[in-house]
């Protein structure tokens, strides 16, 4: 009984997510879905993100909470255009919350979306909001055993980005062993150890890098797909 | 639609609650339910409390997960008895998985449950399990602004362990902002700062008197009913 009732929610959310993902690429919007623990450090890596590339692509952001606009305040201070959705109370966002707010940018001149998940690193997980790309930001003070505990989030991902790295030297954890705990999981995952705070910035060189490549590469194929 | 089927499982878990209440109370055991995001040190803040305690009280454990028996092999290490739930992608335990369970203890045996929930600040929050007090364990890493973003945490809980403060020096907060921040959801709510970490144990001392004179008082209260 428990059960049908997920299945009814999961396959209403794919056809929602489907339509997204369609809209998504008629508009030519590469679009990243960020999931992970409060805390893990998501609002601040966009932050980070949103600098390092908002010269050479057009960035929009959806920022997913149960409660209270913190996360959009910091975003709107980088001058992109930022919506929050509050869940209240809900503990993921859905295809359908995003398809009722997303028409509120100018998607054509959006190059890409980065939406930020409610910090929750087990049900956002199960929900597709139509995204091309899905990374999950855990941080190194989260522990060696998280992905082992909490793998759906992780076979379900694309990219991890191993965040506060700058916290290395303070913690008893070895990085090799959460690494290989999330290798484990998904062998093809690409991992990128992170720092985004002040003075302290590691790897977002080669995120930044690797997501702009992502962007041109949709487009590109969109324009080989036209000529074909 | 949706809110109905909500509806119809609380007020399923309630009932199962209720009886799982009514069997801790004649069986004279104190409960606490423990929750908070993946990595905030709940289980390493179990092993601490258990260090310290199990000489007064006897205590029982059982660890909530998505997947793996990590957490029950950490407990386990301490000679207490403890059993996993694995909810195979659930995001929170509820009353009857806790009924189905917890006679697996000796029970007239058992003064303090402690039961670790799956690591998730929304989900678990809304699910009552029968227990006499909630704990949320939030690590200091997580940021300042976390309670305000997941309040029904909070709201629900008695007492919050505020975790890894053997790292504030490491970190750009100013927990008298988080501490603002839990109060202003439950002024009423009582806040231990603690850290776990070996050789940087922190308020544990307060933590376990305070567990221990519940437990305590519990008894006693059930003594003095039973001869008014």
């Amino acid at each position: 009984m428990k059960i049908d009732v997920k299945q009814d929610v999961f396959s209403l959310n794919n056809v929602i997510a489907a339509d997204n993902r369609a809209l998504f690429n008629a508009k030519d919007i590469f679009t990243i879905n960020i999931m992970g623990s409060p805390g893990a450090g998501k609002t601040t890596l966009l932050e980070r993100l949103i600098v390092q590339i908002c010269r050479q692509v057009s960035v929009a952001v959806i920022e997913g909470d149960l409660a209270t606009a913190r996360d959009a305040q910091r975003i709107a201070a980088h001058d992109v255009p930022v919506i929050q959705i509050n869940t209240d109370g809900g503990c993921h966002l859905d295809a359908e919350m995003i398809a009722k707010v997303v028409r509120g940018f100018d998607l054509d001149k959006t190059d890409l979306l980065l939406i930020e998940n409610v910090g929750n690193l087990v049900c956002p997980a199960t929900y597709d909001l139509g995204e091309d790309l899905r990374m999950v930001v855990l941080s190194i003070t989260e522990g060696e055993d998280k992905p082992g505990k909490y793998p759906i989030a992780f076979m379900e991902a694309d990219i991890v980005a191993l965040n506060k790295m700058d916290l290395n030297d303070y913690l008893d954890i070895d990085t090799n062993n959460l690494i290989a705990d999330i290798v484990n999981i998904k062998p093809q995952i690409k991992i990128f150890p992170t720092s985004c705070r002040n003075g302290k910035i590691v790897g977002m060189d080669e995120l930044a890098a690797y997501i702009i490549e992502a962007v041109k590469t949709k487009k590109q194929d969109k324009i080989l797909r036209g000529q074909a």
